[in-house]
């Protein structure tokens, strides 16, 4: 592989809650992925789930608390909380997690996107 | 865990090549470092290796060629391949990896760093 430029990857599709991977490491992927409005609820029974925030601004709603992430904030959902992400402005976000995960975790649905790989 | 914020954890040490660990996912660590100068000849037999540039410039020397990384630019450096990450100006860099890798790999020497948990 080269070097990969995030904001290059970026600039490099426009839909919403689709993830895109950019890297593997070994069997997780570095996601990215932009997203406005609110997600669906969802858990992930068997892995925790990185967020870091690269533009925008991101809450985390989880069932006993929201978590908001500003550009250059990261936090981790633990495997099993429920969450649900939601933006209202268009979001940027780098993601980190086992390349079998599914965005939609248990809940499934229309959201369900296959990850496509730009690099 | 509480949202971190990366400039925040940067601002926190000075000491080179000394990895802090700022986020858990399942049994991998995310990592940020600051570099500079050069490093050693390493690594990894086990595991690939993600860097990401926060700021400065990074080269990652391979003995067959060199990575040049920018702000925002990623790299992975595939297991087995021999690697020595140089940076000619102070730089910041995050890094992931499982929990168990050694910054120095298989070369060890005064180089190898315990890593301190900032979050």
């Amino acid at each position: 592989m080269d070097a990969v430029n995030v904001d290059a990857m970026l600039a490099r599709f426009t839909e919403h809650w689709a993830p895109k991977k950019i890297a593997q490491i070994n069997d997780y992927d570095v996601r990215i992925v932009k997203v406005q409005g609110e997600f669906t609820w969802h858990k992930h029974a068997d892995t925790d789930e990185f967020f870091l925030v690269l533009g925008g601004q991101l809450t985390i709603q989880m069932r006993d608390r929201d978590v908001v992430l500003a550009p250059g904030e990261l936090f981790v959902v633990p495997r099993g909380v429920e969450h649900c992400p939601r933006a209202d402005i268009e979001t940027a976000v780098l993601l980190l997690e086992p390349s079998s995960v599914v965005n939609t975790g248990d809940a499934g649905g229309e959201l369900t996107a296959e990850v496509e790989r730009l690099a």
